[in-house]
């Protein structure tokens, strides 16, 4: 059970920066009206508004090198918790930035899952 | 609703790094058998296994200061997620330690919270 948490944690966080990458648009796929995502302290709630934040962050080319997940399961059924740490590469910058992010993950029909609570820190040093 | 959140994810957050610093043994009173740590990667479950682990730290004083609290509702009734960041100070250490955590708070009766999940990262730059 343990495993299939830290599997699930970890088929999720390639799958999400790799949108992120490489199609960003499409991330809105993951969220569901009831979603929150609270960006660098900015709170923003629904599918559509979090689509237009992730959209229209100030860099359009960038890369997520990734650290470390740990996962754990949430007390609702099937729910999971996903803590995040990496490194965000944007284009033309040598800098890397770190960050951590925490999702929550709820299951939905067909094994899938939507992120309920997404939380974004950049970590200054 | 948003600033109530808000309230008791601050709340929470003082009172938790108030008895680390101050009480540590009374860590154990957030927790219940279901409790999940991830300490640095460890994974620790129950509330005697977590006040062990966090009682066994390799430092006796220390101190926290927190940067940033987020904190949302979990789609559980009642629970909030809360990611923390900011820095450990251990006694004698000029240097301090960058770090993550995330809770997840699940309500009980008379308006106090049990930690269903605690995940912690130092971050390193």
């Amino acid at each position: 059970m343990e495993e299939q948490i830290d599997m699930v944690g970890k088929a999720f966080v390639d799958h999400y920066y790799h949108l992120f990458d490489n199609d960003r648009p499409s991330l809105s796929s993951l969220y569901q009206p009831s979603s929150m995502l609270t960006f660098e302290g900015q709170k923003i709630q629904g599918v559509d508004e979090i689509a237009a934040k992730l959209n229209q962050l100030p860099f359009d080319q960038c890369r997520h090198v990734i650290s470390t997940i740990d996962s754990q399961p949430s007390s609702i059924t099937g729910g999971i918790v996903v803590f995040v740490s990496g490194s965000l590469q944007l284009l033309g910058e040598e800098h890397l930035l770190r960050f951590s992010q925490m999702f929550h993950l709820i299951p939905m029909l067909q094994g899938n899952f939507f992120v309920q609570n997404d939380i974004f820190r950049l970590n200054y040093g």
